[in-house]
C-alpha cells in the first residue's frame, strides 16, 4: 500500500498544474464555487476540500484522483518557518508588530474581553484603485469571542 | 541632566491615566483629530507624535511635558516578544500562518511581483453586527510596491 | 501620578498575604462567590476581575486599594517561560506531547473540523481517592469551535 | 537487512488504510479492546503495542507484518514541533499558559508537594451535549506524586 | 505590605553567611539532620523547607525570620539557562549527551516501559579515592515508574 | 566507491537485528566482553568500537562488514535534539536542573575548583529491589580535574 | 506531471554549469542585458525571470527548459540560515550590527519618519583601486518612503 | 568609587542632549571633525572617542566629564537584538536576504577567495534626488581581505 | 547534466577512502604540500582547492575527477550546528566562554582597537610531550587588524 | 546582611579602577605574580583568586575588602551571550566553525580517540611582529584526555 499523498506535495503539483495550465486562482475558485482566499488556503493544503470541490479541481488540473484524495484529508496547519521572512508575508507581521497591542486595546474597549475569532473567520483581499499607486486592503472578520467560563 | 523619558514608560502613564478618567481611545484620538489605530499604536510608543497633540493628550489626561517630550520622539518599533503570545492578538498570527501565504500568491496574482506596504499603510477595526454574533472586523490597506530595480 | 500597578505586582502581594493569613486558595474563591481555577487564574493575572470581587479579596487580605484596582485591569495573557520546566507544570506540556496529536484526530473524528476553544472554556481539578494513591484529576471543557468561513 | 520500519511510517500507513477503509478511530480502539485516547496514541507511534493487538490492527487494516513489527517497538516518545502550533493541538497549549500556574498553585495546596504523574496517568475525551454548542470535554487523570527523597 | 523574600534572594544571603561563617554544606546538613544533596538543593530554593529547619538554619547563619519565612514557600523548580554552561554542571549534561539514550535503552531492557521517577528521588555525591586522582561519584536513585493507564 | 555507512545507519540495523534476535544488551555485551552501559553507547554510535568486538557484534547479529567498519570509526557524539524530551531521558535532565547547582556547590566544598571528568568516565546502572517498588540507580563516576593552569 | 523544478535545483544546475562553461557573472548578466546583481539574485532563484531573459540563459549554458520554466516563477526570497555566518556575508551583517542603529539616526535626519525601500531598490558592487589595497564597494540604493497613513 | 558610566547611558544622554539643544547629529560630526555615520555610531557607543573629542561632544551638549569619560572607553560591539526588526534596521537585513548571496559570488569572481573587511572599512550615507522620490544611498566600503594563510 | 558535487559528499568520499587505504591526514599534507590544518579544512570542504593540489589528493586516494571538481569550488564556510557539541570541539568553545573577554582585553591593551584577522590567518596543531601527560598544543596566528574608518 | 557582591559588580569595578590608575592588566599581573590571561580571567569573574591575590589587586586599585571578598569567591563561569558577538570575540568562534572539525580530525589522528582538557589548560597571547602587520598569536595548551572507562 502506498500512504496518502502529502498535502504539500498535492500543493506543489496544483501549482505547477495551475501554471502549466495559464489559469489563474481566481478562475479555479469560480470553478468549485468557492471565496478565493479560502480555495488558494484549502489547495495549499490548510483546509480539507469537499470531495466534490477536490475532483473537479482535479478534473480542472488534469491530475489524478490521488490528488484528490490528498485534498480531503484533515490537515495540520500552519506555516513553514521560512516563509515567515518572504518580504510579501513579512510586511503583514511587521504590521502586527506595529499595530497589534494596539488592535488589541480597541478589541477589548468595542467588545470586552475577548478574542476575534480565527476559527469562525473569512479573509478577503481586495485591490484599490489609488491615483498615487493601486491599494491592496485585506479584510480579516472574525466573530468576537468573550473570555466565557 | 536627566534622559528623556522612555516611550515604554510614557506608554505606561497614558495607559494609567486614560483608565483613571474612564475616557476611551476613541475619545482621545478624536480630540487629537487622529485615526484610532493611528492613535492608540502612537501613544503606545509606535509613531512619533507631533507636538501640538502630544501637548493636547498630556492636557486631557493631567500628565505632565516629560511624557508629551517622550511622545514626540522617533520610537524603534516592535513588539515585546512575550506580548504575541497574548490570545487576543496571537488569533492574527494564527490567521497568518494558515492564510499568508494564500494572501501571497493573490498579490501576485492581482498585482505582479511586489508587496503590500507596510509603511504607506492604514489599519482599521470595526464592529459588525451578526445575528449570529458581532464580528471584528480588521482592515489592512496598504500601498501596493513593485520590485523595481 | 504613579503608574497603575503592575499585575505581576499584585500577584506578589496576594500570594504572600494569603500564606501569612493562612488562607487557602478555596476559601478565597468561595468569598468571592468564584470557581476555584478561574479564581487562582485571574489573581494571578490572567484575568480582569470585577471590582466588587477585587475590594473583597483586598479586604479579606488586608491589602489596599492599589492592589484591587490592579486586578481590575484587562491582562496581557501567558506565561513566564521559565515557568514551563517547574515539573508540576511541564507534565501537563509532556502529556500533550504525548497525547496531543490523538486528541487531534478524536476531536475530528467526534466533531469535524475545528477545535476546542479555549476563550469559551473552562478547567477543573479534582482529588479522586484510589487505593493506589490518589489521583489527580483535571478537566478541560471548551466549546466546539467549527472552521466556518 | 532492513531495518525495523520507523514508527513515524507504520502511523502514516495506518492512517492511511484507515481513511480509505472507512474505519473510525474507535472502531479501531473496540476490536483491540483498548481506550480510544490511549489506541490512537499509541497506533500514531507515543506507545509500543502488545503483539496480539498489534497483528489484529494490521489484519483490520490490511497492513502487512512490517507494520505490526513496528508497532511493537519501544518508542522514543514526543511531538514535532510543527504540530504545536496546529490551532487544535495549540489551544490547549494556551490553556496551560493561562491556566497552568493557578494548576500548580491548587496541585500544591490539595496534595502537597508533587506532581500529577505523566506515566501513572491516561486521558479521555468526551463530547458533552450544550444548547449553546456542544462542548469538547478533555480529562487528565494521573497519580499524585510527591516529592519523597 | 512587603512581598515574602525572594527564593533566589534567600538563596544569596545563605550563600554569602555560609561563606563568612565558613561554614561548610555538610555542617549545614548536619545541623538539620538532613541528607547534604536535599540540603543545598533546598536552601539554594529547589525544595520548600519544614519550619523547624527553616529556622534552625537562620539561626545557625544569624539570618532573619524573612529568610526562614522564603525556605519554607512552594518553589518553582528549575536552573538559570546560563547556569547548564558552566563547566562543572555542563560535564553531566554532555554524559547525557553521550549516555543518555544508551541509558534508556537499558532501562526498557530491565525494567519494560517506563521511567526513572525524578520525584520519588535522591541523589548522592561522594569521593571515591583512586590511585589515578580521586573520583566523583554520583548517584542518581529513582524509582522506576511503568507506563501504566 | 561508496562512502563508510553512517553510524547512525549502523545502530539502526544494530537495533532491528538485535530485536528480531530476541537477543538483549547485556548479552551482547557479555559477548564482547565490555560493560554493558559502555557497549549500548558504542553501538548507538558514541564510541568507536575496537576490530575485534565490532567484528564480533556483526557475527551474531549476522550483520555484514559494512556494518563492522563504520562501527570502528571515531564519531562525533552528541544526541538528537528531539530525544531530549522523550520521558525517559528528560527525567535526567529534570533531575540536573533541580540538582545541578547544589551538586556543583559540593564538588567545590569536597574537592575544590575542578570539575567531575565527562572523558575518564563511566557510567553504570542497576535495579535496586525496594518494598515500594524497584528503583532504578545510576551511578556517574568520573575522575576529578582541579583547574590547572 | 513531474511538478516545476524548484528555484534552488535551477540554482545548482546554473552554478554548475556557469562553472564547467568558464563563463563570468558578469558575462551572463551582459547576455541577458540585465544588471550583475539583480541577475545573480534572480538566478539563484530570488527574483522571477522573465521568459525571454530565462531561455537566453538556459541557451547559454546548455541547460533544458525545465530549469527555464523553473526561472520564471514567483520566488518565495529569504536566505538559508546556515549562509548567514559564512565569513563573506557575515561581515555585511557585522557592519549592520556596528552601524545599523547610526543609520536609522541619519535616515530619520535627512528623511524624516520613514525608511528605505528595499522593494524599490537596487544594490551595485565596484572594486576600487586603492594602493593600501583593493577596496569592495557595495552601495544600496532605495527610494525614502515616510510613513504615511 | 563608582563605576565607569556604561555606554548605554552615555548614549541614552547624548541622544536626549541632542534633541533639547536641537542639534543635528550632522553638527555633532562637524564639531569634531568626524565623517557622519562613524560619529553616530561612536555616540551611540560602537567605538571608543578619542578623548579631545569626547570633550568637546560634551561641551557642546553640557554633558558632565562622567560622559566624556565613558564615550572613551573601548566598547563591546553590537546591537539589541530587538533592534533588528525595526522597520528602517530590518530593511537592511532584508536586503542582505535577498542579495547576499549574490554578493558572496560577485566577490569571489571579482577578488577570489575573501572578504570585504568590515574593520578596515567605512559606510556613508547619502540623499539622491530623483523625481519619482528621494532615494537614500548608503555605501560600505570595504578593504577586501582574501583568505591568506 | 548533473550539478557538480556537494563539498560534503566530496568530503565523505575522501574521509572514507583516506580510512580504508590507511593514510593519514598529515601524509596526504605532504602529498600536495600543504599545511595539514589548511588540508584537512580544506578536504572536508572550508577552503577552494587548486586543480593541481585537487588532483593529486584523488589519485592517491582512487576517486574519480568529479571529486576535485567538487574540491575546486568556492566554499561556504561554516560548521554543522550539530558538531559543536562534540566534546573534542565543544572544549574549543568552553575555553573561548572563560577566556574570550580576557582575550579581548588583552588584544586591546597590546594592539588597541581592533581585532585579530580570522581570514589572514594560519592555525597550528602540535604534541607537545609531557610528564604529567602530553598536551594539545592549538596555535592561532592572525594578523592584527585596526578599525581604520 | 548584605550578601558577597556579585563577581560581575567587582569585574566592574576593577575594569573603572585599572583605567583611572591608568595601570595596564600587565602591570596587574606582574604585581600578584600569575600569568596576564589567568589574572585578567580572574579578575572578571572566571576564577576565584586566591586571598593573598585578591587583597593586593584592591590594594593596588585602591577598592575595598567587598571586591577583594567577591574576587575569591567560586565563579559559574560562562560569558554573557551578547558578548560572542563582538567582532574581537567573533573571530575566534569563526575560527573554530571553519578549522574545528580538522583540529577535531587531527586530535584523534595524533592522540587518539579523546580531548584536549580545558580545565587542565593554559592560554597565552602574544604579538609576533611581522612586515606585512604585526600579528596577534593566541596559544591554546591543554593537557590530553583520552576517553577512558
Amino acid at each position: 500500500m502506498t500512504p496518502i499523498m502529502a498535502k504539500s506535495d498535492a500543493a506543489e503539483l496544483i501549482r505547477s498544474a495551475r501554471i502549466r495550465k495559464k489559469l489563474t486562482w481566481s478562475a479555479i475558485a469560480d470553478e468549485i464555487d468557492a471565496p478565493v482566499v479560502w480555495c488558494v488556503a484549502a489547495l495549499l493544503g490548510q483546509h480539507p476540500v469537499p470531495a466534490g470541490q477536490a475532483d473537479r479541481v482535479c478534473a480542472l488540473l488534469d491530475l489524478d484522483s490521488s490528488v484528490a484524495e490528498s485534498l480531503q484529508q484533515q490537515p495540520s496547519r500552519g506555516i513553514e518557518p521560512s516563509l515567515t521572512s518572504d518580504p510579501t508575508i513579512y510586511r503583514f507581521h511587521e504590521a502586527l508588530a506595529v499595530y497589534g497591542p494596539a488592535l488589541k486595546e480597541l478589541i477589548h474597549e468595542e467588545f470586552g474581553d475577548g478574542i476575534m475569532s480565527a476559527i469562525n473567520f473569512k479573509v478577503d483581499i481586495k485591490r484599490r484603485a489609488d491615483p498615487d499607486g493601486d491599494r491592496v486592503v485585506v479584510t480579516f472578520d472574525g466573530k468576537f469571542l468573550d473570555y466565557r467560563w
